[in-house]
Formats: structure tokens, sequence, C-alpha cells
């Protein structure tokens, strides 16, 4: 295995993704900016790229609460972690929810 | 004023209502039963008329998350409290948030 394989960490199936359980993972303002700058242009990206106004190791929990949850989905690559979102299993599993959020967070939250 | 007077309890404006209370406070299987059943033909119901796996004071906290989030209106009648959903409040505060979790719910948890 090389450096640049990407290994995916756990993640639920579609048919695991639960409601209650995306709801409590959207329902902070640092995992909604993650999922504003991952849904607006930034798809695929490394968790060290992001913006957010917290440290490193609070950034991992609240991107493995979204991993975890269904919403995201996180490779290994290198030393990194590479996160993307699970748009179309989120339109299967639980339809409109992720659009009305992502809507509703741009207006309230602003662009990311 | 009559027994029958119709005092409203508090709530958020339109203005005040935040996107992440509101996913707080939908972020409950109790909880989303009750929105469930005031969504699907139960508009305006007392307490008391909600069929929920859980007791009075746990019911009662319940309704108070919600109302506080801006999910719904209550108001004193009589002796009871009826509920309201704030469907167009919420229409115009967090657009498209209650219909998709409404449909998910619905999928998920079954009919009310």
């Amino acid at each position: 295995m090389t450096a640049s394989a990407r290994t995916p960490l756990p993640e639920p199936t579609i048919e695991e993704i639960r409601l209650v359980t995306v709801l409590n993972a959207l329902a902070d303002p640092v995992r909604l900016r993650i999922l504003l700058q991952l849904a607006d242009g930034h798809q695929d990206m490394a968790c060290i790229a992001f913006d957010l106004p917290v440290g490193k190791s609070t950034t991992t929990h609240h991107f493995r609460v979204l991993r975890e949850a269904g919403v995201i989905r996180q490779h290994r690559q290198g030393t990194s972690r590479v996160s993307t979102l699970r748009t179309e299993d989120l339109a299967i599993a639980l339809p409109g929810v992720l659009e009305g959020v992502l809507a509703a967070a741009r207006a309230q939250l602003g662009p990311a």
C-alpha cells in the first residue's frame, strides 16, 4: 500500500442512516460550517484545509460525528483525512433534509 | 377573562428562530412524533390528546423545547394547552427544513 492509497473510514450504510442521528450531527454551528464548506465548492477537502474557529482535536471530533451519522465520508490519504459530503446517499436515505438544512444554513450563517 | 380565553405562551419571533436550535429541538424521536401528529391532521391539539410513549411531565418538557425553538405555538385554553405547528413562520425563517424533516420522519418513523 502506498502513501497515496485512499483508505475509507467506517461509516453507516444508506440503510443505517437515521434521521435523529443526522439532526443531532447537524445541530452544531461548527458542523454546519463544515457542511457549508463541503457543499459550496470544497468537495474532497483535507481536514486541515477547513477554515474553522476551533482547534485541531475539536475539528477531528466534529468530522467524526458527521461521518458516524452518515453525513460525510472520510478517507485516509497519506497522512491526512479527506472528507466528502454524502449528498446522493442522504438524498436516498432522507430526501430533502440536506437541501433544506444547507439552504437555511447559508441564509443564517452567511457564505462558507 | 373566561376559562376559554386563549393565552399564548412565550415563543421566539420569526427573526429569532435559529437553525441550530430548531435542529436540536427536532433531534429527538418523541419530538419528531409530536411533529408528525401535528402535521398530519391533528392541528390545534391539546397535549393530552397526543399518543406518545412517555409520561405527562416528559411530554410537557418536549412541548416546551419545541415551543422555545419556534417549531410550535402553545396556548393555554382553560386548564389545557393547545399546540399548533408554526408551519408558515418556519417556511419564512428556515425554508425547506420542516418539509424535509417531516418527509424523512414519515418515511423512517411510519405514520403518526
